[in-house]
């Protein structure tokens, strides 16, 4: 029956490709596939196959519906020298530009070929899904290969390929040559420090976990840019060329875990029965919560918990969950109140989540599903740490020293470009899921965090930039960089703060009036005051 | 000034007790008072003065506007021999039941002299005010001397003397009596057990502080008895004649803090600014919770906290906050859902403090100032207890063992006659001051807990008791007295279970269906089904 289906399917793919042949706009895609060039180039189909399926013994990759942009990369890095093999490598430095676009472009438009690959058993395909869903942020430093591959592994956009559904061997080939440095035309140097932290039977797990998983096209790459609540579109900063301050290589990575932070039970450790059930709960609004039925509602932006707190509330440097359970209640001057740890929640919404735009209007209340689960999860992370520790190593994002240079947007603008813009687009809208999940955050515009979020101030942000991003790579910035891009970030319009009465000179005087804050001071692209909008209904 | 004031208190005094002797009802007291009897008896007024302020250098007490009551029974102690003293043994032998009526009487109604004692300077007013408010039940099981001689030291009723405005040297030689043994004729022992605890020092300091504190009249003994919701009057129980099992002495009491409990912080170190008075407020509140405006209007009968949790939430074996606040938020049977602390608490105030009938008819909100202390106070509580730890000694009410009689409500009338009636009244209905502040609890009758709190259970009630009551005299009743005294308790009308919709049967069903319960199931006096009354409104 299998081998059945694999006929057809290849008949059916011949057939395309010789009707993709016959006179159409993919005509010289088509030839290029199933005739190579008079220059040298073999057809691609000898080793790809005729449906592009590749073939999984020799480890030759499918490339039927992959990201168009991805391939074209990948034939001008073997053209370059940037991407190492010793076939593709020659038949990429004969082809032209039109030629790489063409077949390229050829091949992203295939049908994907149906998955073939049997799953791995227990306890492999754990292993694979744990790495996947979770990572190991905490102990070394991994981020999840979901947060760029997509939950599903079909990739977003021409940067992070779509790996479901791709053959075992090749993808292991991938992992070790990254590993091994042999491979290295990552966006950033993200798939080595990945690799690196990789053993070779997770590498085997993952490589036969993914190769199992239907394939479909990927995330598209950039949401179209977000406007805020009156109208006015996203200004796009004052960017003016700029000399980017030199920094170090990258660090390895940290494993926090070896730094003497305080553990968190494993997920393993989840307890059973209706306590276990609201915890995990708590861990899936925690890391969906814009998308998420029962929370959706409370947020008003595509902001979710995990976007500022790393490894679903885990990450040391991260504002861990379980650093601030003990440490709540304690007194905000932020409110002037003593804020209960549900009260400190109700601020995230409020302010990070932007609740005053979201269907409820409000953030949810203490007895709320949503509420009640992301308490059980947050005690859950701190279980075993002292109560009433407000001094936990790791806790919140250590403060970065100002640097004699001081913050510039403008400098920050080429950081941004080189650092940050391939997962959160140029136009700082980050990647929202068709399902809604959000894998890259929003970082202005309508759908980011409100001018009352701490994240607004630069030098919080310069903080958690410096601590934690680029995700994967966390340290890796200059300070410099670090509060360049922070304070270019936050030169952005974004949804009112809700705290706004419609005085904006009072609102700045009253919460917005340190030095690490642009608010109703600097001015957008379009020459208006950065918080220069309607107060929130 | 000072002695020209004591020069004109005499002076009225004598007009006061010559007025009495002329031919009032009050003349026999005031005859003995002035002249003594032709038996033998010393006017009174030759060792306690005219005005009935006694001496301060001799010792000798003052006995004006004490307790007629509390006066009579030292007398026919003396009489007895039950309390010693080499003077007035041989006078008291020498009255008859009627003049020692009437000379109660006489000094009872006589004016209160006012105090003329020097307050002792810090530290000594200190160790004295911390002994009289909070005693030191944690560390050595010493209940605090406001707990029955009332916050303003006046004392309760015949039972429990006022000793504000009372001489040191009196005061001082007493409690070394209680300590040494030598004066025994206390209810229960209770001042024998709280003297042992108190060093030469603490009884030097409270004897100093007292002395210079103003006297009033004590507050009344018991309140009346009080209607349930549907206006039934309170059960006296089936009361019957039957043995008290026999059990050994009571004894010496425990001191939980070598037993290896978890230990709060002092109240010196309460934090100061906001957050410090946010706990401060939540110490009150939990004390005080009926009477204080802030939380009294969540409280639909006459309990507070403290009642239930004593030493302020602080003892182990009294449910205490430290080992609630890091077992929460839990999953409860109760309602079957995951509760946060906060829902927990709200809990507290639904059932034990009848919330359905305050003037709010709910309990706290989250963010309410009362909720958002009591948080605050719990959390400090904790202070370096271990996050999620839900299985700390001292937990809850340590569990009772089942005895072989199980339990009895006619033979726990008789423990209850013995040991509870003392503070908590033949009727159940306690001691509430005229300020609100509850002293003792009501324990049935409209102002105590309804049948949703969790002390309407007999197994719940029975552990409380065993481990907690007597106050100060933990541990005293034998597992048995403790059952039946127990079942005593709850086989009397309480306020409607907020739960209950009309039906009693389907409400004992659902919600009453254990052994444990009465419920629905034993009847009262008025041959009323338990729980047979109106649904809260």
């Amino acid at each position: 029956m299998q081998a059945l289906t694999r006929t057809a399917l290849i008949v059916s793919s011949l057939l395309y490709s010789f009707q993709a042949f016959a006179g159409t706009p993919t005509d010289l895609g088509a030839k290029i596939a199933a005739q190579g060039t008079t220059r040298g180039v073999a057809p691609c189909m000898s080793c790809h196959g005729p449906d592009g399926a590749g073939m999984a013994a020799a480890g030759y990759p499918r490339i039927a519906g992959m990201d168009a942009g991805y391939m074209a990369k990948q034939l001008r890095d073997y053209q370059a020298g940037t991407r190492n093999n010793p076939v593709m490598m020659p038949m990429a430095k004969n082809l032209t530009d039109e030629e790489i676009s063409a077949v390229a472009g050829y091949y992203a438009a295939m049908p994907i070929p149906p998955v073939s690959a049997e799953p791995p058993a227990e306890p492999v395909a754990r292993t694979a899904k744990d790495l996947i869903e979770w990572g190991d942020w905490t102990g070394r430093g991994l981020a999840a290969c979901s947060q760029c591959h997509a939950p599903n592994g079909n990739g977003i956009g021409s940067a992070f390929p779509g790996i479901s559904g791709q053959h075992a061997a090749y993808l292991k080939a991938q992992l070790q040559a990254w590993k091994a440095g042999t491979r290295a035309n990552d966006p950033l140097g993200l798939m080595k420090a990945a690799a690196d932290r990789l053993t070779d039977a997770e590498i085997d797990a993952l490589s036969a976990y993914y190769a199992a998983q239907p394939a479909a096209a990927p995330v598209p790459a950039e949401n179209p840019p977000t406007a805020v609540a009156d109208g006015v579109q996203v200004a796009a900063g004052e960017v003016h060329s700029g000399e980017v301050p030199q920094h170090g290589a990258p660090p390895a990575g940290r494993a926090p875990a070896d730094d003497g932070y305080f553990s968190s039970p494993s997920r393993d450790e989840l307890p059973e029965g209706p306590f276990g059930e609201s915890i995990r709960r708590g861990q899936a609004i925690f890391e969906n919560t814009n998308a998420d039925p029962a929370s959706g509602k409370y947020v008003g932006n595509d902001q979710t918990c995990g976007n500022c707190h790393l490894d679903a509330g885990r990450l040391a440097g991260s504002a861990p969950l379980w650093a601030a359970w003990v440490a709540y209640p304690a007194y905000r001057s932020k409110n002037q109140k003593v804020n209960t740890y549900i009260e400190r929640i109700q601020g995230c919404f409020t302010y990070s989540m932007n609740a005053r735009a979201s269907a409820a209007g409000a953030p949810p209340a203490a007895d709320s599903e949503t509420m009640v689960s992301l308490v059980a999860y947050s005690y859950w992370l701190a279980k075993g740490a002292p109560t009433g520790d407000d001094t936990m190593p790791g806790r919140g994002y250590p403060r970065l020293k100002e640097t004699e240079s001081g913050f510039d947007p403008q400098r920050g603008a080429l950081v941004y470009a080189a650092k940050c813009a391939v997962c959160h687009g140029e136009n700082g809208a980050g990647v929202v899921q068709a399902e809604g999940r959000t894998l890259f955050p929003p970082l202005w515009g309508a759908e980011s965090y409100n001018w009352g979020a701490g994240m607004h101030r630069i030098d919080t942000a310069a903080a958690f930039i410096k601590h934690n991003m680029p995700l994967g790579l966390p340290d890796s910035l200059s300070d410099q960089e670090a509060w360049d891009v922070a304070a270019y970030m936050n030169s952005h319009e974004r949804p009112q703060d809700p705290r706004h009465e419609g005085d904006l000179k009072a609102t700045t005087e009253q919460f917005h009036g340190g030095k690490f804050d642009f608010y109703g001071k600097r001015k957008t692209a379009e020459n208006r005051l950065l918080g220069e909008q309607p107060a929130v209904k």
